[in-house]
């Protein structure tokens, strides 16, 4: 099995947030998909171990926030190369609270969808949570940042936690 | 809600496809996803009324193919714009048979996976599958075709039945 083969794989890049008992929680993913449009349903693969993914089950809903093009290495480390558990990843840059309760980051993002929880689905190291869509808003016009264009321009790594993880 | 905001979503545009009792299936994806990496599983949204959707529940197996920026609108149409009940997808271009025992077409295909099901989780008008990738191999190393270049540079359109269709 040539496990570079994954790499011809296209995702954005997103994060995904959720909020309980005063526990602000995200992190990055490039996992996030609508899986219907009547409703519109989203799913989002978070390794089980991530702060997030308990918070999510917690809350009962989650946000996925679209980054865009504009978001830098700092930015996207901020979510992605820290931990919920001791750092507030909402601390550094302006935070809004989404339609389902969730903290989330305007800047460098071009789109912010509420997810109410309707099932989670264990896929192993990961849960997959299903949400259905209550709110969906356009934050830029700037283009999404894609997960080719994160590795290729930004040199951006993937973490050991990811789904697209492979030991180099 | 503004469901225009589900346009900044990245994706890649598949071919997701399976045999059982002697009947081909295939239908174009843009929602496969690799959701864990050990093992590597991945899952995908086909829509319930899709052929497609019974013969990977029968075949207990599915192969996506990644199409790669090659493809023009005839191939894409070829998969996408027709229905494996009166028309076989698989006879108009070279045909392989992926190591699950899925027909795919190698041409115009950057990647193949071949995925054992492992679960199927209902989300409303679409099944996800997941599943167990046991074959993964590199077909060329043409760029993949990704959603956003599907719409703004060959004009492709989203049918009723992909998970990210919205009425004009």
């Amino acid at each position: 099995m040539d496990s570079t083969a994954m790499f011809a794989m296209s995702y954005g890049v997103y994060v995904v947030s959720a909020e309980a008992d005063g526990l602000k929680a995200g992190c990055v993913v490039n996992t996030a998909v609508q899986v219907t449009a009547e409703p519109i349903r989203m799913s989002v693969a978070v390794h089980k171990d991530n702060v997030t993914a308990s918070v999510i089950a917690q809350a009962g809903a989650f946000t996925i926030t679209a980054i865009d093009q504009t978001a830098d290495m700092p930015y996207i480390g901020n979510f992605g190369f820290r931990t919920s558990d001791t750092y507030d990843k909402f601390a550094k840059y302006e935070t809004a609270v989404s339609g389902v309760g969730s903290p989330y980051c305007p800047e460098h993002a071009c789109a912010v969808y509420g997810c109410r929880l309707i099932d989670t689905v264990d896929v192993g190291t990961h849960y997959l949570f299903v949400g259905e869509v209550e709110q969906a808003e356009r934050l830029s016009d700037e283009p999404p940042l894609t997960y080719a264009y994160y590795h290729s321009t930004l040199k951006g790594k993937t973490p050991p936690k990811a789904s697209s993880y492979q030991a180099e």
